[in-house]
C-alpha cells in the first residue's frame, strides 16, 4: 500500500496503538471525543432490539453490517470520507456504565435482570471494523465501513457511527468544494463556531473544515485539541468602544531595538504626511493604534466599522507606516461588509499608492481578509469578477453545510451467519448490496483512478494488475489496483495506526491531485465510476427473486 | 409577573439557586453542559481583544451587549428563545483552567505572564444578564439577552453564548412550526441523532424539538440528560435476520395471569383463521413474533421490509390478535417508505376489517407511526390529502433545520460607560439600536399581545396599564404591559429560579395560544409589531448624525 507513487504517501505514525483491557483508549489520535459519545448516545430500538435478540439467544449470531451513503452531496459527485478516527474511539471505549444501566432499567422495566447485566458486559472485543481510509475520496454505495461481529453488540453501534460520519464527511466534503473553487493560491479559515448546530457542531467543523483543505479556524478550542492554526483579529465592537484618542491609554510601544516610542505621536505625525482629504474617524484611529501596541507583528484591522475606504483603510495604513518605522510588519485588513469585489480591489491600490508614497514595497502585498456570508456561489461569483482577496473567513455557510446539511448515510445488514441478506425496497435506489464484499480502485494507464470495482469474497472476478475486466463495451487492463478496505479494529485491538488530523490532511489534499477534473469540477461535473462483478450482480439478482414471491401469490 | 391570567402561568420552583464561590454551579437546571462549553469555546479574536483590553487598561470599563436576531427564520414570523438555561450555566462556571492557559501562552507568545494571571482570575462576578424568559416568543430587534459588566469579560462571552442561543432557538422553533402544521392531536416523535451536526447537535435537536412542542425522542441520551419520553421500535435489519421459523428460538410468552402459551402456534391458529389469500413473508412472522415476545404490552412493528399491505399488515394484525388472547394490547405499526396517505389510510381499513372479523374494538384505533423523509411541506400535503397518521417520527429535516440551517443572532455593544453607542452600516438593517433598553409586550382588550414596544432606561414614553400609546395612525391603550426582560445572573448569582424543561415546555405552549393566529401559520403569516419609542428613535438618529461627518467632509 505504501507505493511511492501512490495516493497513501503520507506521514505515517509507526507506533501500534494498543487498547488496555479497561477498554480505555490510551492512544493520541486527532479524536479527544465528547463527553456525550457513549453507547447511550444511540436511538432507544437498538436497546430494544438488543433485548430481543438476547432473549431469542440470537445476541452472538455473526453479523456484518455496511456504513455507505447513496447520493454525493452538494449536486457534486464526490464525497471526503471523515469521521473514521472518532469512530474507531468509540468502539475501543464501548461500554455501558452503572449511571446507563439504571437509566435504561428506568424505562424498559420489564426486563430482567440478566439482560442488564449482560449490557454491562458488552464492549466489542468480538468485533471487526474495515474501513476505507479517512479523507479518501469516496463515491455512492461504496461500503465507506464495514462492521462484523456479534450482532448484539454490532447493531448497538449503527445510530452512534452515522452521528460520528455524516456530518464530518458532509462538512470535510463541503471544505474540499470551497477549497475547489477558491483554488490553491487563497488561505481558507472557518470562522463559523457561532452560528454552529450545538458546541460539538461548532468543534466537528473546525476539525473537519480543516481535514477538507481549510488553513485554519477561529475557534480556540478546535485549535487547543486538534493542533489547528487559530486566526483572529477583532470585531466591531472593539472599534466602536473608542471614541477617540482619549480612549487610548497606553501608546508606547518597543521597536524592534527595544527603544520606546509614543506610538501615537508617531500616527499623528504620518497621518499629517499623508495629506488626506478626507477626515477619517478618529475613535477608530485610537483602536487600531491600540491595537496595534498590542500586536505589532501581526497587526490586522477590521476596517468596515465607519467607512471602508475613506476611514478604515486610511487609518490601517497610517498605522502601518507607524510600526513600518519601529521595524514591525503589519498583517493586513479584514473586509466584513459590502461589495467584496469592489472593495478588495480599491483597497489593493490604496496599499500600492501607499507603498510608493512611503516607499514600503511589501505595502502591496498586505494581506485581504474577507469574511461576510461567503459561500461556495459568492466565492464563484468573486473568482469571476476579480477581486483582490487573499484570504476568506467562511462561518455560517460552511459550518451549517446550508446547501444540503445532511449527507445521508445509512448502516445496513449484508450478511448474518454467513448468509448474504438484502434490505427489498419498491425504490430500487434503496436495494442494499448483499454479502462482505471488498473494494478495489482500479487505476489505467493515466495518472487517475478510473473506476472502483465492488466484488464478493473470493470473487472470480477479483481484479490483478494486468487481468483485463469485461466492461459492457470495452476492456480495462488496470496498471494497478488498490484495494480500498483496510482492518482498523480487530476483535479488541486497535489493528490500523492512528494518523494525526495533519497526516490525514495531507493524504486528503493529495487525492484531489490524483482524481480526473472533471469529477472535481463543482459545476456539472462527471460521475465517477462504480461497477460490481457478474458474482455480486447474480448474487443480488438471486436473493431479490427469492423475495419476490409474496408478489407472485398475489397476482 | 404570575399573574393568573397571564402566560407565565407554569409550575414554578420556589427555591433559589446560589452558586458556591468556586464558581461550580450546584443548580439541577435542564442543561447538563457539555465538557466542552468553556471560556475556550471561542473565537480567538475574543482573546486577542481581551489582551488589548487589559493592555490599555480598559478591561473593566462598562459595557452593554445587546443579544438579537434580524430576521425571523423559515419565512416565518415568530421565532423561540431557547438556550438560555445553559448560557447562564455557561456564565456561572466561567473560568479558564491551567490547561487551557498553557494553550493560549503557545499560540499568543508574546504576551506578558501578567495578563494570563489576570485570565485566570476572571469570572461573571461582576456580570450582570437580563434575558426574556426561555420559551417565550420573540421577534426580530428584541434585545433576548442583555450582558452588562467589565468589557473584559463581557465581550468574551460573545461566541459561546451566541453557539448557545442559535441552534437552540432555531430547532425550537422548528419544532414549533411542526407541530403547528400537524396540530395538537398528533404526536410528534424527534428521529434524528443518526443525521445531527455531531454528537451535541443530537442531543441539543432532542432537547429544544421537545422544549418546541415535539412529545419525545428516539435519542437514549437526551431522555436521560432532559427526562425526554423515549421512543422506539425496531429497524429493518431486525426484520431481515430472520428467515423463518426456524429463527425463532424462544416462543413462550406469559399471559397476563402468568400462565406459559407458546406464542408462534397461537400465531399460526391467527393465522389459518385469518383465511389469507396472500402469503406472507415467514422470516417477518417469525420476527414479530420474537419482537412481541419482547414488548408483549407495548409491540410495535415496522410493516414495510418486504410489503407493507401484503406482508407486514397483516403479519402485525396477527400477531395482535395473538397477544389479545394473552390479555394484552398491542400498539401499531410503523410505516417507513412508500405513499403515506394511501398506506395510512389502507392500513386503517385493515386494522377495522380485522377488529370486526376478530371482534377486538380497539384495533379500529390500534397505532399508526410515519418516518420517512417528513419535513413540514410534508406533513402539510399529507393534511389536505387525508391520512390515517397518528404518529410523526421527524429526524433530518427537523434536526438540521433543512429549510434555514442557521439563525443569524448578533451580541453588539450597545453603551459604554454609560455612553450609547451604536454600530453603524450601510444597510439599515445592520444599525443597531443603541443603548440600556427595556422591553414592554402590550396587550390590549383582546387576548392577545398587539405590540412589542423598545425603550431606553427612564424613557418618558415607559408605557403602562390606561396610559396612552401614540402610533402612527391610531392610539393604543395598553390594558396590560409586561416587560420581558428579567435579571437571570446578578453578579455571580443565579437571581431567576431554573426551570425543569417540563416547566418550560408548557410555557411555550401557552405562549403559542395567547398569540394571534395569523401570526403563527406557516404560509404568509402577519407581522407582529415592533416599535420603538420617540427618546429611542432621537436618540438613534442623533448618534448616526453624530458619525456622518465623514461624509460630509468628503463631498
Amino acid at each position: 500500500m505504501a507505493d511511492a507513487d501512490g495516493p497513501f504517501v503520507v506521514k505515517r505514525h509507526r507506533s501500534k496503538t494498543h487498547i488496555a483491557p479497561q477498554w480505555k483508549s490510551q492512544s493520541k489520535t486527532s479524536a479527544p471525543t465528547n463527553n456525550f459519545v457513549t453507547p447511550l448516545l444511540n436511538d432507544l430500538y437498538q436497546i430494544t432490539m438488543a433485548y430481543s435478540y438476547w432473549q431469542q439467544g440470537r445476541q452472538d449470531l455473526h453479523a456484518v453490517f455496511d456504513l455507505y451513503f447513496r447520493k454525493n452531496p452538494f449536486g457534486g459527485e464526490i464525497t471526503m470520507f471523515a469521521g473514521l478516527d472518532e469512530v474507531i474511539r468509540h468502539v475501543s471505549n464501548f461500554h455501558f456504565t452503572r449511571e446507563h444501566i439504571d437509566y435504561l432499567k428506568e424505562i424498559l422495566p420489564h426486563c430482567p435482570a440478566e439482560f442488564f447485566d449482560w449490557l454491562l458486559s458488552l464492549n466489542c472485543s468480538k468485533v471487526k471494523i474495515y474501513a476505507i481510509p479517512e479523507g479518501t475520496l469516496v463515491f455512492p454505495r461504496l461500503p465507506l465501513i464495514r462492521v462484523e461481529g456479534p450482532i448484539g453488540v454490532t447493531q448497538m453501534l449503527e445510530t452512534t457511527l452515522l452521528t460520528l460520519v455524516n456530518y464530518p464527511s458532509l462538512v470535510a466534503t463541503n471544505a474540499l468544494r470551497h477549497r475547489i473553487v477558491a483554488g490553491q493560491n487563497s488561505t481558507l479559515f472557518e470562522f463559523g463556531l457561532r452560528r454552529a448546530q450545538g458546541p460539538d457542531g461548532g468543534i466537528s467543523a473546525s476539525k473537519y473544515s480543516y481535514m477538507g483543505g481549510f488553513d485554519g479556524t477561529s475557534n480556540v478550542l478546535a485549535g487547543h485539541l486538534f493542533g489547528i492554526p487559530v486566526k483572529g483579529t477583532h470585531a466591531h465592537s472593539y472599534v466602536t468602544s473608542f471614541t477617540d484618542v482619549s480612549d487610548l491609554r497606553v501608546r508606547e510601544l518597543k521597536d524592534v531595538n527595544g527603544k520606546v516610542f509614543d506610538l501615537w505621536e508617531m500616527v499623528q505625525e504620518v497621518y499629517k504626511q499623508a495629506d488626506l482629504v478626507t477626515q477619517t474617524n478618529q475613535g477608530e484611529l485610537a483602536a487600531f493604534t491600540a491595537y496595534a501596541v498590542s500586536f505589532p507583528n501581526t497587526f490586522l484591522a477590521l476596517v468596515d466599522s465607519y467607512d471602508t475606504l475613506k476611514s478604515g483603510v486610511i487609518n490601517f495604513l497610517t498605522v502601518a507606516v507607524a510600526l513600518h518605522r519601529l521595524g514591525y510588519k503589519a498583517n493586513g485588513i479584514r473586509l466584513d461588509s459590502g461589495d467584496l469585489s469592489y472593495l478588495s480591489k480599491e483597497t489593493r491600490k490604496l496599499f500600492v499608492k501607499w507603498g510608493e508614497k512611503f516607499q514600503i514595497d511589501y505595502f502591496a502585498k498586505l494581506n485581504i481578509v474577507a469574511s461576510n456570508d461567503i459561500n461556495e456561489r459568492t466565492l464563484s461569483s468573486l473568482q469571476q469578477q476579480g477581486h483582490e482577496i487573499d484570504t476568506f473567513g467562511i462561518g455560517t455557510n460552511l459550518v451549517t453545510c446550508e446547501a444540503q446539511p445532511a449527507l445521508g448515510c445509512v448502516y445496513k445488514l449484508v450478511e448474518i451467519e454467513g448468509k448474504p441478506r438484502i434490505k427489498l425496497s419498491q425504490d430500487m435506489a434503496k436495494v442494499t448490496l448483499p454479502s462482505r464484499k471488498s473494494i478495489y480502485r482500479i487505476w489505467g494507464n493515466a495518472q487517475h483512478p478510473i473506476l472502483d470495482l465492488i466484488t464478493t469474497q473470493n470473487d472470480p472476478d477479483h481484479p490483478e494488475p494486468g487481468k483485463r475486466i469485461q466492461k459492457k463495451r470495452a476492456y480495462i487492463t488496470p496498471t494497478r489496483v488498490e484495494p480500498l478496505l483496510k482492518l482498523y479494529w480487530n476483535e479488541g485491538q486497535v489493528a490500523e495506526d492512528f494518523h494525526s488530523l495533519d497526516d490525514i490532511r495531507s493524504y486528503a489534499l493529495t487525492q484531489v491531485k490524483i482524481m480526473r477534473e472533471d469529477h472535481l469540477r463543482t459545476m456539472n461535473p462527471t460521475p465517477y465510476k462504480i461497477s460490481v462483478t457478474s458474482a455480486l450482480f447474480k448474487l443480488l439478482y438471486d436473493l431479490w427473486s427469492e423475495e419476490v414471491p409474496i408478489e407472485d401469490i398475489s397476482q
